[in-house]
């Protein structure tokens, strides 16, 4: 038995998220059966970075599995790519050490969140456009409050795990990007929905006096009600995981 | 009778190119049926600023009709959103003089090509990833070549209705996008898959010792053999139209 680990990119707009659920496609169904076909087993079972939800894009979601190999593990990206739909890619697959686990393993997770200032076609199948526009610096005020340890629980919507709410979020910034202003964020790991809870806090923290100020005490509430509505699930994608020995 | 204009943007992955066909399922198509739904008319044409190729993308296309208007022409484009699909918005309409055509009044057209480096599926669905990737110089030198008043039958595909071969090249620069370069190229008129073959051959030109040379003589052969294979359309979008008294 080898352990194998797999760099994954897709487009979630046709998927029903990252998990397998009976009679949805899914990215972890779609993937699982197209690794089983290559190596020639069943019940393989893949374990992701990042559990994305309906609609979430990925860059970099990491999955990783253990199983017989008839083949190197650098050979399985060309070996799936024409059993692959079009809308999911394995960019790269290595051995890893035996006890490495893509979602147990990882340390940190990257995620971007990409406001459109215009309506635009091309980007609006994986950016979104609110309904006024923010400023930056609001933006950036009301988002910087939340680097550290806390109690994320006002950020997590219901019909998750339960788990414990406490994250630690290492960076958010918002930054220009082609089509307006992108939230790039990075935590050891997040709550159900989180991202985009936050995305939608900020934005609505942002049109008052204090953003900051507004989202401290969203924060220090710890109830979901205090937050603003989730921001919509196409416009996040998962854009990395980290492992111990990475640099962040 | 009042003439209208508007700005027009789509997604042409799904759409057979722009120009009505029957049978097929094309932008002019499908604005057309919704504006002759919106206005109550039959037999209603549009002029189109750039006859995009199947799988050619918009962010500032103009088209523009002439007819009797039930309402203000600025009312058009909400009235026409919900009769359009997801793929194709008019982000714009308003009044323009009676004798104002989007095609034969334009005085000039901007396109962008983008290349992607590392395979990706968000961006892959407008952008191509070139087997080798060009060092952005030599694309920058091959290309530059091309700017000023030329023949460019050797950027012509078949196909074409026959027309001068003659354009005014006044732009044609390369610059980084997130996802790789873009060819951002503006001419007073362009031919039958001009840009795409200008990328492909810039692309080919690129690798060897002297691009700009090597440009310079199949632009001087005035014959498509001697130009590269036709870049692929889904990385082209046409950008914007300029008309007298705009500023380009």
């Amino acid at each position: 038995m080898r352990t194998v680990r797999m760099l994954v990119a897709y487009d979630g707009t046709e998927f029903h998220g990252w998990q397998r659920q009976p009679g949805w496609r899914t990215v972890q169904g779609v993937l699982e059966a197209a690794l089983g076909a290559v190596l020639g087993v069943e019940g393989l079972t893949l374990q992701g970075a990042g559990r994305t939800d309906a609609g979430v894009h990925a860059r970099g979601q990491v999955a990783s599995f253990r199983a017989e190999l008839p083949l190197p593990a650098r050979a399985l990206a060309p070996a799936l790519a024409p059993r692959l739909p079009e809308d999911v890619r394995v960019l790269a697959a290595i051995e890893a050490p035996d006890d490495f686990d893509a979602r147990r393993s990882a340390i940190s997770r990257c995620y971007s969140y990409r406001l459109l200032r215009e309506p635009d076609p091309l980007f609006g199948r994986f950016a979104w456009r609110p309904a006024r526009w923010p400023a930056e610096d609001a933006l950036q005020a009301a988002s910087g409050v939340l680097v550290g340890e806390h109690d994320f629980s006002s950020f997590r919507s219901a019909g998750s795990t339960p788990s414990s709410p406490v994250c630690r979020v290492t960076r958010a910034e918002w930054r220009a990007w082609e089509g307006g202003l992108l939230l790039d964020i990075t935590a050891d790991r997040f709550l159900y929905r989180m991202v985009r809870s936050i995305v939608g806090t900020a934005l609505a923290a942002s049109v008052g006096a204090d953003p900051a100020g507004r989202m401290r005490a969203i924060l220090a509430a710890r109830d979901r009600a205090a937050a603003s509505a989730t921001a919509p699930a196409r416009a996040l994608c998962f854009e990395r995981a980290f492992y111990p020995g990475e640099s962040a």
